[in-house]
């Protein structure tokens, strides 16, 4: 009955190849679900070339395929039904070669996001994407979906960090472009079109990463601030006095902080609850002393000026621990509310207090009690919103987002600034692009992927 | 007998759509040719919407096009044969908007780059991009070819500085991605696969382009070194002391300091003629007093440890100008030697003496008399070489790029960081594509431009 998975399971073995039922044993593709992996068979290649083979039988067969990474995705981009054939790079996990000269690292997809960090770390470099996931998210969904987090301020988003990249596309043609150069215009940027297409144009297999000189000091606070307003000056001021040294800019609104400083939560507030608006602000560079002084000279000149009403240093590392803490623990959410609806919200930071305001009085109009935490990566442009409300029918969902989405397409703004589209926000993407852009990708898709067996149904309907 | 072009007579006027005959007083598409455009006509729309209906119509007719910008190119990517219609973006060179908060210029394709600078620069800011040919090349063609220039090595090259991009495709579809976002992952980011395709999957009307903080401070010398690695040494010690102040690190050989320092070139020789390598290096930061500690501090260093053995520091502007004039006036060659072939290769930094070696080398075995040239932006890992032989035969041309290029292949270089593939190129492309990459990048030429009427030819045999 099942004819290419028992064909693949000849080629590849038991071990490459579970079935349905042992696929079972695995946690479902859908982030806190709960549930267990329901797919047609579950692939797990070893290398590039096992791959291609897979890949050109499934093509052969028409057999749709969903790939998988660390499986943290919140869109559900990795999602997988029992008539699909996942396909995970989990044993695709080795980090090929570190080239400190030119300051490259060769990995495959597999590799988790952490042990990356951490091995480039050991020979004294660093590896700047970093994000809440990084425990079990694997660089290849890094890549994916374009991954953004909690240091693109300075190091810039996972596209700007890739500088090449192998794919197998969906007939199994291995796409080589591992380049190493800083600039190459030799014919089309192909690895371009890979990035952030969360799967649907081709697996990406491999890639070769910028990495930097690893940071010799680290200043840290949480400040409080009196308006919005205040947070855009000092956003601004931030820049200016520390330049380059500005690496995260993130904003907490005050019922987000509340939520967090408060029982069942582990973290007492460092600072007063009665904020309207905290920041967690972190510069990085060479220097303790230097850029200790600049930092603080920015605290205390933004203090004086009423800028900034409060303010509290990291000290320790124990300290530095809590500070983030407060702002990453978002699990703590899931402890006091369901449902959570989560959203990755981007638009001009000048108008994210107007934006906020308006969908928390629609929110507030439409159900009888809900919540609406607001905090995230101000100095991007991007907000996260956790949304929980009283109601939990079939459509819920779909009026919280209609809520939340419909105003970003009049302020130019997107509906997903770094988690991606995946199946959830799909059929939102209109709001963000024009009828002409959704065509073309469409194009696109058909052109690299004309029997859509590759992670169908994603982004476009 | 030319039906088409009478049509778009009658439509857009003869303002629009100059006929063979007056096209004819403007000049060739190709640098320092001397010679008159050679065109069926040229169009000059003024509109995005006069440009899509214009390029409706060549597509009914299928009929090719060129785009042409500043014609500064120095790859053939302009040029223009008499049965193919010119398409300028001169007329379409306004400046439509400064967002001094979000930090974006919003430009029409046919800005003049120097025009912007200036523009931004009276604002207060800083347009980064910055070349050679900046007083003529326009906006629109820096992007089709992802200029790269002289403070890539800080601001990186076009492809980061562009956030939105509004593209008319082969049918005279409009394609408008006017993000202004940092971060966007709704759907494909289509704008990447405009960007360095020199015209050939679209027309570039309009941009979202980054703007940043105008510098402060300004720290420029000229440096001599014993040996290339001492300049991969300084550039290391650079990268550590001046961080991201880092902005500009061009290497010179001696023969190209040499020749740039002596009669007929108007420049003396800032330092001595005997040193076997020079680098200009130029730090731009927020705070004059304290930079310019810092970069005298690097070369005070670095003297002595004898990583480099002499520095002329530019103290006014009149400096500035010498020592930045005896890097850029490339023209300088031209008044010596005939013909002049132009290179540029990207390549890893610790291959790039031994790769000029080998290729000197190689012309001195070939030619009786040669001169090969070598200078450019090392700290992007991006030489240029301009290569003058005795000969000048048919085939003089493609001994030497023979000899100059086919090596990149087996050090993973790239034939081109940034003048871009063209006509002149796209024989030698298979050096740095494998030959996967090329269908693909046919596969999407094919879906973009089924009919191929968007400059033909180029990139792509």
């Amino acid at each position: 009955m099942n004819d290419i998975v028992e064909k693949l399971q000849e080629l590849f073995g038991l071990k490459c190849i579970l079935s349905q039922h042992e696929a079972a044993h695995r946690p479902a593709s859908v982030w806190m679900s709960g549930a267990a992996l329901h797919c047609k068979a579950l692939a797990r290649p070893k290398s590039t070339d096992e791959l291609a083979e897979i890949m050109r039988i499934c093509h052969e067969y028409a057999q749709p395929v969903v790939p998988h990474g660390g499986l943290t995705g919140v869109a559900g981009g990795a999602k997988v039904s029992g008539d699909e054939i996942a396909i995970t790079l989990e044993r695709m996990n080795e980090i090929e070669e570190i080239d400190v000269v030119n300051k490259t690292v060769t990995v495959q997809a597999g590799v988790i996001l952490q042990d990356l960090q951490q091995k480039i770390a050991d020979q004294g470099f660093l590896f700047p994407l970093d994000l809440g996931a990084k425990g079990s998210c694997m660089i290849g969904g890094n890549i994916a979906t374009n991954a953004g987090g909690l240091q693109a301020l300075r190091y810039g988003v996972m596209r700007q960090l890739v500088l090449g990249l192998e794919v197998v596309l969906a007939d199994g043609t291995i796409i080589s472009s591992m380049n190493k150069m800083m600039k190459n215009n030799a014919g089309y940027d192909l690895k371009q079109l890979f990035i952030g297409s969360e799967g649907t144009l081709g697996i990406i297999t491999k890639a070769v990463l910028r990495i930097e000189d690893a940071p010799q000091s680290r200043n840290t606070a949480l400040v409080c601030l009196e308006s919005f307003q205040d947070a855009v000056q000092f956003l601004h001021e931030a820049k200016k006095s520390l330049a380059s040294l500005l690496t995260t800019y993130e904003i907490i609104w005050q019922d987000y902080y509340q939520l967090m400083t408060s029982a069942p939560s582990p973290y007492s507030p460092p600072l007063p609850q009665n904020a309207p608006f905290y920041v967690l602000i972190e510069a990085l560079g060479q220097n303790q002393e230097a850029d200790t002084a600049l930092f603080e000279g920015l605290l205390e000149s933004c203090f004086e000026r009423e800028i900034i009403t409060d303010a509290a240093l990291a000290k320790s590392q124990q300290e530095l621990d809590w500070f983030w803490g407060i702002r990453e623990q978002v699990e703590l959410i899931f402890q006091v509310h369901h449902p959570v609806f989560l959203f990755d919200v981007s638009l001009p930071i000048n108008t994210m207090e107007s934006y906020v305001e308006e969908i928390k009085g629609k929110l507030q109009n439409r159900f009888e009690q809900v919540a609406c935490y607001a905090f995230g990566h101000m100095g991007d442009g991007n907000l996260h919103l956790f949304v929980s409300t009283d109601e939990n029918h079939a459509d819920t969902r779909h009026q919280v987002e209609e809520i939340v989405l419909t105003p970003l397409a009049a302020i130019g703004g997107s509906i997903t600034a770094e988690h991606g589209v995946g199946l959830e926000k799909k059929m939102w993407l209109h709001l963000s692009r024009s009828q002409e852009e959704i065509t073309l990708m469409k194009t696109l898709k058909t052109a690299l992927d004309p029997k859509g067996i590759l992670n169908r149904g994603k982004i476009l309907a």
